[in-house]
């Protein structure tokens, strides 16, 4: 049995462990492969270009958008995020799995371009438990926490339009619950192509 | 987060191993609940009442099927199968997973009473294979082998109605498979409740 690839989009509140748990599956699942998003932010302690992100100018992110070099693209706390095209088409087009983790406003993008998409939101214990995080990372000034923050409370209540929701109480089962995920879509029929003479 | 509970429908050809493979997930996961039928059959060296089977006689069976104490029920090579409701009905109310392995007609009627319900169709990795299965077991006169071999055949063309498919080419990785396909459906957002206040 033949199957289409796919794409699964994480997606959930800022800082509610989506990159850390596409690290752990990444590792778990050698077939997985991620896609690298494209980003106008500047790279945090460590940060690799074309590894973590493809960082860009505002010019040249501008430029892939308009060429439609982009599945979708979103700002975010005065910062723009996207997803190249090109990467994602082949992939799938070669049957693999693809992954990746994008902010709210790029997953209902994702959902009109690639509606065979698989979308997981990544659900925070509690908003308390978010703020702990957020400050946690020291990574933002106290005005972009608060930012985070409240765009954290309203994009939570996206979760209704998504396929699966993981609570991210405990990383290791929430992993394994993405990797459940992963797995149980690679069996698909809407996605095999079976012979004409079984 | 709430959830409802569901059921998962494990269906396929005769002996492509399904209740293998139903014996070895229900001791991977604890939670799962076994929704045992019932038959109008007699039961194999080993299979006892309750357990395996509710072994009824037909009248038995028929007066069930007529209360409507059944959420399905077929004949497959001259014997009655059917899936008592009160049990399935009760245990998805409470927040089960409930699994049970039915024929493809009794799948086909599940579909329409319990359109919910998660529909799994275990293909057997070749006619070739599932015939030598058949024979190995013994359990049958040659010409039960054969009605269950024309059978499956048909039967294996139903697979495009199903939400998933494992290929039983390898009983371990097929039992991580339905496994996986369990874990993923508990994190449907179509079955979670949210709280009105995140």
């Amino acid at each position: 049995m033949k199957r289409r690839g796919f794409l699964i989009v994480l997606s959930g509140p800022s800082s509610a462990g989506k990159s850390t748990l596409l690290d752990m599956v990444l590792k778990m699942d050698a077939e997985l492969c991620y896609s690298v998003s494209a980003t106008t932010r500047s790279p945090r302690a460590g940060e690799k270009h074309g590894v973590d992100y493809f960082f860009h100018t505002e010019e040249h992110f501008m430029k892939m958008a308009g060429e439609g070099a982009l599945l979708e693209w979103a700002n975010y706390c005065g910062n723009w995020y996207g997803t190249p095209r090109q990467y994602v088409m082949e992939a799938i087009a070669e049957g693999k799995t693809v992954i990746t983790d994008v902010n709210i406003d790029g997953a209902r993008q994702l959902r009109r371009t690639l509606p065979e998409g698989v979308f997981v939101f990544l659900m925070p214990p509690s908003l308390g438990e978010l703020r702990k995080r957020i400050v946690a990372r020291g990574a933002d000034s106290e005005e972009s926490m608060n930012m985070r923050l409240a765009a954290a409370a309203e994009e939570i209540s996206a979760v209704v339009d998504y396929d699966y929701c993981i609570l991210n109480d405990d990383l290791e089962k929430a992993a394994r619950q993405l990797l459940a995920i992963i797995w149980a879509e690679r069996c698909r029929v809407s996605r095999m192509e079976f012979p004409a003479v079984l």
